[in-house]
């Protein structure tokens, strides 16, 4: 099934509650794929919102305790009009505020997809976590730690890090694209959510491979971006990263390295 | 008349009420052109902003109710300076609050210019918006939009499109310049409001020359820069674009497309 | 001393309550030099974030009463648990909101370092400013503007232009490092700030040392990222400074031209 060529025709409105540090580079990255990234601060558009949108991506960092009561009226509403969630929890585990609004966001309503890199994830599947900052990713079993939270929370866990693993009821798959540059800029695996939530928008119902579609996808262009600068870099791998998730298409998806248990 | 020299040469202060996703896109461009632009978050600050302005964009996007509460206070401010006020009413029709808040602001305050992509000014001008997202763009017809918005507003009305009108009482000026990346690319049409915002708080009244010089120029150096990347991408345009706006002066005006009704 | 060495070993963490045109830059400058950059905007963070935190900066442009608010709190913690903070009043003089905010956080905690342009610091020097936005600079003597600050304060005080002022309890020490292209771009001297905090962070107690190389490094890389620009612009020299910062290390100090009064 060519994902991104539907992804393209429909253009689907993906509502992002995201973090004040990526949002530029998240709004570029998710057009340059097709999608219609929207961003808001209003708690009263929550409805209108998402009676028009195919996916709500909700992003942690940077929360304060306004953006939290937003956060969970958003996800009321999407809930409330079938429109799937894709959580992102920024730097869980770094502050005691961090845990207490996931926990209560994600017993509150139903996700679609929890994601979020090696540490945060390790925090959230109840395991202790050795997280500092929030950029900092944890070699760590990703496989395990995905396996962990889709037992706690029982819905589908994606682990960002060198093998990515997306835990379902249908076992683990396992994804080993990427480029080392990816964790050196900021923002990364928050577009990467972005990203995800546009492909679990533009199918009809979740379905694991969207996910495994949009991280590979994204890290071929990730690999084709770094390939491309003279020398690596992330300045020039920023632009270089949009370019490529502009300039690629599905087949693009015939390089993935995707495998089972 | 040498806009653009004029502008390098008093470095106008144009206070900017924007959006989250496009304020260091925005700034970057803004300084760019000459222009000294500063962003504020405080009402407090509005009477001390707007004594040293030349001019104030209010860009909608992102914005909740205390960001609204302070557009009215930098608006009131604005008014009663006689600081020309550029506003841009990012994803109207997306929801009603974002209808709400422009129909209010735009009650309470005298505006030089309003300035939208087509299905804003569409739903702005009070016919129906099939507008999704705040980055889409109809074709319509942006001569008509933009003398509706004009009629039903009596101020000059900007609306951008493949072909950009400006309405005032002296008519419809379109523009054609531009290139197809500026809509691939998230705060394009922001970046042109604060860009346009400089050029009028530069001229010492309104005139609709000033915003068509703005409007060519900012699409002339997105012709330019898509012109120079090698394979044309978003990444690479936006580092560019900026680039463009820093090196071309006012002869580069000289290839502008400007025509009448 | 080899401090980027040893920062690329620690990652130190640096806590930022900075201003939202600039996050998403300085949160890429300060991975790029090795640093765990994280932001945060809720009040109850401060001590769970500053238990953790090599350094702590603040950054006043864009703030609104419930920023300062933060900030206050923030910097309690850090004072209480021995974590330098590092103080960029921007915008100081633009209004009396942030003039009233830098004076009484400044008044009620202990900072490790006040930093701003000459602008700024001549304005927080007492002295009257003739300050226009918040980029612009002013000539002036920023040996003089520097000692003044230091005076009235009594901490280390740093003064970006042309030539950088550093002025401590054993005099004052100059640098004279940098390109033009610095202060074309929005949040350069946030960026400075970032990572002045992070090498101010990496060392064991404050060291005048630590920041004149912080300073340094930051001016010779934007040299660097300068010197390899086909044509010197804005867009092209932004990408370039975050790969300079990246790619250089502490042998680049060699480069450095640093001197007494």
């Amino acid at each position: 099934m060519n994902r991104l060529e539907r992804l393209r025709k429909e253009n689907p409105l993906v509502v992002c509650i995201t973090n004040d540090v990526v949002k530029n580079f998240m709004a570029n990255g998710m057009l340059a794929i097709g999608a219609s990234p929207i961003m808001s601060g209003e708690i009263s558009e929550s409805e209108d919102l998402m009676q028009a949108a195919s996916a709500l991506l909700i992003n942690i960092g940077t929360a304060d305790r306004a953006k939290a009561h937003l956060m969970d009226e958003m996800m009321e509403s999407a809930n409330e009009n079938g429109i799937p969630i894709i959580f992102d929890p920024v730097g869980f585990g770094a502050s005691r505020f961090r845990v207490d609004i996931t926990e209560d966001l994600l017993a509150r309503h139903k996700v679609a997809l929890i994601k979020g890199n090696a540490g945060e994830m390790l925090a959230l599947s109840g395991s202790e976590s050795r997280m500092k900052g929030v950029d900092s990713a944890e070699a760590g079993n990703t496989t395990e730690i995905a396996e962990a939270v889709h037992r706690r929370y029982g819905v589908p866990a994606l682990v960002t890090g060198e093998k990515d693993a997306l835990a379902t009821e249908h076992g683990v798959t396992t994804m080993v694209n990427g480029h080392g540059l990816q964790g050196k800029i900021t923002g990364s695996g928050c577009l990467l959510g972005g990203i995800t939530a546009a492909f679990i928008g533009t199918a009809d119902t979740f379905e694991r491979e969207a996910v495994v579609d949009a991280v590979s996808y994204y890290n071929l262009c990730a690999e084709a971006a770094a390939g491309k600068c003279a020398i690596p870099a992330p300045g020039t791998f920023i632009a270089g990263l949009i370019d490529e998730l502009y300039l690629n298409d599905d087949t693009l998806l015939e390089d993935s390295l995707v495998g089972g248990i």
